[in-house]
Formats: structure tokens, sequence, C-alpha cells
């Protein structure tokens, strides 16, 4: 069965700021010491799974050049372009109704974030594998879990039967998808041990999702239809930018997956971490003995746990400790490790203040 | 008795980096919200004391355009070129010797500091026109010593005695010149009540200061004797650049001050800072409700008495406290308060890279 992927990359990322901006954002950035951007490497990993012509970005109009450039192997008419943001499940309807007319119902659909990182990349193919492999037995939804490592509230969780009626080794059925909880709530979801992390990776035959969106949302459902119908037309482009705007912003969690029945969830342990904000820099690079994370020209002096990323000046940091510093040409962010929440402050701020050219 | 000023601004002030630099050190530095330079403020509180005419200007080769930039009334023939630095004894000795050939040995000489604030101008003219009685009244050398507010290691002390012989309110004899002490002697000295800070301002009849100069360090006396000698003439410059080298570098307070007889000191209470280093620039400027001093570009979420010197781009500052941040446009300095002392290691590094554009 041909597999082909769908990469989500409609993003924001306001929490990368000064880096990311609402022209750049987080999924088109490098934040690793290689300078591959997350979006290349996200289809970096697909290297063996699915081809780049069966390869699909849905993103904002206003990143197709940023799509060409750093990925101008997916060819031209892969790439969907929203002319706003709807949120997952009008994405991943358009996308699989484009790619049922392309290459029919009984083709497989990886559906992937854009801007996370994948540590353990082998293990991480094999799992896509194993999560191919249960898709195309039968008319089912499967989703990657996360092992959870500590009582996480930004993440959805996802509860699952210990065992599988499918009897396939490491694969467990789920109970429910539930939304992000509060503390408490978390922990018990840790202590109970029988919830995983969503990682918001998705894998299904084309007819399988479509069938549940009909299902759960016509309208979604009828509208993907009705732009996808132009698919590979002079007129694709237009249809899509007039009619994707008339549909309901909602996510795939909510509008499918709290409510289909079959899915599978295969837990992942290849190392993923959602690169939520700059905190995730020192994780996903390397720190020195000091425990500081730091590029560019940088001079440290007593600094420690702290990170540091330079752009054309020198930064010269004397005494601090757990402090972000990122350096850009006209915006200099310094936020202590605890505050990171608060970077969303500044950029509010700077929409008051009608800053746009610092956003 | 004609009142003269000389204007010690040959320091290069490396504490105040990045903003202060090889080329552009302290003195010539706008540090508050004024926007006027340290040395202009010096020059502009001898306004009613000294005309500009006979105010004096010793500094170093590298820094003519500097002075003629910020004090253009200056007299071209009044700014003292040296080649190098050699520490204030030779530096006073040829500003005494010019300026006894100019107007002869009976010319009161105020020697200040360029780099230096003063909070109540009034009571500080109050105490130089004191000072200047007292230099005026014999062949006496006065200093103007600071009461001390903790036991600061980084001056030198003034020990007085209680009673002046002068019979004048306000003017105490002194006893001894000491050097930095270490913290138990300068907590002594606060406990003792018996000592001053050394501000290093001074007063005298440049006959009085030249008459010790050549019994105490008769060298510098005839190597500025013979340069002055050449005062008004075309080959001034070229005398002084060459044989100026040849003084012995040494302070004034070492040379003079420590071993001379009839020195007398008044305690000022003008609200004096040696403006030391960045920690002083919250000192010497308002700051607002939470402790912080902010100029420039720059947005604060959760920060709390911090020092934000702003540049050409936005500092989003985000949850930090006690942290002093200074751009410019080749480098950015971030630096705990309790760590100011450390500045010094970052230009310590530079030099040893050879950075030199940085220094």
């Amino acid at each position: 069965m041909r597999i082909t992927a769908v990469i989500m990359a409609g993003g924001k990322g306001e929490r990368f700021w000064p880096r990311s901006r609402t022209h750049l954002p987080k999924q088109f950035l490098s934040l690793t010491a290689d300078r591959e951007t997350m979006i290349q490497k996200t289809v970096g990993r697909l290297k063996g799974i699915a081809e780049p012509e069966d390869i699909f970005i849905v993103t904002n109009k206003m990143y197709a050049d940023l799509v060409s450039e750093q990925l101008p192997f997916i060819p031209k008419e892969n790439v969907l372009l929203e002319p706003c943001g709807r949120n997952t499940a009008p994405c991943i309807a358009l996308a699989a109704a484009v790619i049922e007319k392309k290459y029919g119902e009984e083709t497989i659909m990886l559906v992937l974030p854009s801007d996370h990182l994948i540590r353990y990349e082998e293990m991480y193919a094999d799992t896509l594998r194993q999560a191919v492999a249960v898709a195309e037995s039968g008319q089912r939804l499967v989703t990657i879990g996360i092992t959870p490592a500590y009582p996480e509230t930004g993440y959805g969780y996802i509860q699952f039967g210990r065992d599988s009626d499918l009897g396939m080794h490491g694969v467990y059925k789920v109970k429910r998808f539930v939304e992000k909880p509060d503390i408490d709530t978390a922990k018990e979801y840790l202590a109970s041990r029988k919830y995983l992390w969503n990682s918001g990776m998705f894998v299904w035959k084309t007819g399988t999702i479509l069938e549940n969106m009909e299902k759960f949302m016509p309208e979604v459902y009828s509208t993907a239809c009705n732009i996808a119908e132009h698919f590979g037309q002079e007129d694709f482009e237009a249809v899509l930018s007039e009619k994707y705007e008339n549909m309901p912003s909602e996510s795939v969690d909510f509008g499918i997956m709290e409510k289909a029945d079959e899915i599978y969830t295969i837990p992942g342990s290849f190392g993923w971490d959602d690169v939520g904000n700059w905190l995730a820099v020192e994780r996903i690079n390397s720190t020195n003995d000091l425990g500081n994370y730091v590029e560019g020209d940088v001079i440290t002096i007593g600094t420690e746990h702290s990170t540091i990323c330079g752009g054309k000046r020198l930064i010269a940091a004397v005494g601090i400790e757990n402090i972000i510093v990122v350096d850009t040409d006209d915006a200099i962010l310094i936020c202590a490790k605890d505050h990171t929440q608060d970077v969303k402050k500044v950029i509010e701020n700077l929409k008051i203040c009608n800053r746009a050219a610092l956003l």
C-alpha cells in the first residue's frame, strides 16, 4: 500500500520569539547545532518510509516561499496553501481528500507535526512502520503515544487499554482522548500508568479518516471534498483560497479522535520532544560542563545553566544563572528560565503597540 | 586670586564596557538621562567658579578630538595631551607648571577628576569656594574629603584631626593619607569616625604644589618645568610628546600627599559618586516602582531591580532580577549585579583573543 505523509506546517510558534516571527515560525527555524530546520528534519526522518513525491505539506499561504526554499524536492502541487489557519481537522480533511483523489482510498497517510524533534530516528521509523501495519489491517485510526516522563499540563493525553484485540505486540486500544489536564489530574494520569501523551502524530488510510470525517464532521468533509475535486487543475489554489475560510476551526482530536471507534495507539520511545519553548534548546542540544548551551560569539564568565543564542554581535554573560538570551538583528530576549511562558506577553505588548516589524 | 581648574581626563574606564571603549572612555560617555557626558558635567559644575579660558584639560593624545567635540569652548592650548598615562603626579605637575608659566605662582588650581558625579552642585560649589579660601591663605594643600557611608575598600582614606589650627569652620588638618584598605581596616576607619574618603579633588596655589613637587619629586618637577617652558610655542606639543614619557608613573597621593605637611581637608557633603561601575547607573538616575532603571527601547515583564541600557534594538527582559544589560552595536553585556567586578575579565579575554575592535 502506498505510504504518503502529510506535514502540518501552519503553526505560528510565537514561543520562539525573537527568532520566530510571523513571517518565520518555528518549523522553519533551525534550533539545533546542525543548522537543519525543524521541517527539514521532519521530512528527512521519512527517508525510507515515504518518497518525496508522496510527501504533502499543509501550511499557510504566507509560508509558500519558505517551503519551496527549504524543501525544494517536494513537488509544488503537494504544497497545500491555507488562506488562514483552521486548526488540524480541516487541514487533515483537505489533505486526505486530495490524497484520495490522487491515489485512492487505500492509501496510507502519516499525519505529522512539522516542529517536533525526535532523538532516536531509527526507533521512530520502526514505530511508524508498525503503525502503518495496523492502519493497513482495517478501518483503523492509529495514533502515536508518548510515555509520560512527568505530569505535563500542556499536552493532551490518551487513555489506553492494556491489551489490544489486534494481537499485535506493542499496540494498544485507545479508550479515550482527553484534553490538557490540570496539574492534579496530570499527576493522577501519570500515577495510573494508563495514559500516554498525545503527540499529534496519526496514521490511517485516506478512506478511513474520510469515512470518520463524513460521520463526525460532515461539513468539513464536504468542503474538503469540494476543494479536492479541483486538485491538479489550474483553479485549485483559487478554490482552496475561497472555500477554506468557511471551514470551522477545530482540532482533529476533538472533532474525530474523541468520538471515533477503532482507535489504536503505539507508545513511542524514540526521544520525542515537542520543542515547546526556549527551554527545549538546551535539551535538544548538548550543554557544556557548566550546564550552558552557547551558540555564536559568546563570552561567559561565572555563568551557569544558561542558554545563549548569539546573533551578529558579541554577547558577554557575566555571573548569570538560569537565563536564556537570544539575540537577533532587531531584538534581544533576556528571559529567566522559569518565566519562558511570559515571552507571549512580550508579543502581546508588541501587538498592542502596533510594532508589526518585531512580530 | 585667579582660579584655574585642571580636569584630569586620561582614564580608560574599562568598567563601563561595552559602552566605554579604548577610544571612548567613561569621562566622555553620558551615563545619565540628561545626555550630558561626565566631562561636560564636570566642566559645567565650574560655572561661576572658573572661567572657560582658565579650565585646563589633561588627557591622552587619543582623546584630543573628543575633548574639542564635547568642550568646544575650552581654548585649544589649554588641552594638554599626554603621549601616555603616567598617573596623577606628572599630570598635575605639568598642569601646575603650565599654569604658573601663564599666570604666575599665585594662582589657584582646582584639580578635579573628570568622571565623578555630584548630586548637590550648589553645595559642591560652596565647598570648592571654601577650599579656595584655605588655599589662598597660605602655602597649603587642600583636599576634598567625603564622609564615608560604608566600609569601601576601593578608595583611599584621609585621617583628619578634629580641630584645624586655621580657625575656619569645617576645615580639618590632615594627619595622613592611607591607601585602599582591606575590609577589616575599612570597618575600623568607619567606626573610628576619624577618616574620610579621598575623592581625588585638590585645591592649592600653583606655587604651593610646585614647591612640594620640587621637594618630594624633583625629577617630575624639573621635567614638568622643562616642558612648560615651551607652553604657547609652536614646539610645545612635540616637546610634551617627547619628554612626558620619561616621567615616572606615580600618584599625587603617594608622591606628595603622603609626605607633605600643611594639608587640610574639607569634608564634602554634596552627594559625591565616583560612578565606579555599572551598578552606579541606577544610583545616579532614578529607578521606577519595580526598582528598574531603563533607557532605550525596552519591554520588561516580571523584571525587577535591573538596569537595562538599550541601544538600537528592542530589549525584552522577562522574569529577570538584579541584572545589568547594556546593548551596543557590536556587543551586549548581561551581568549579574553582584558580578560587576568581573566585567574586566571580559576585557582581559578580548585582549588575549586580540579582538581590538571590541576593546
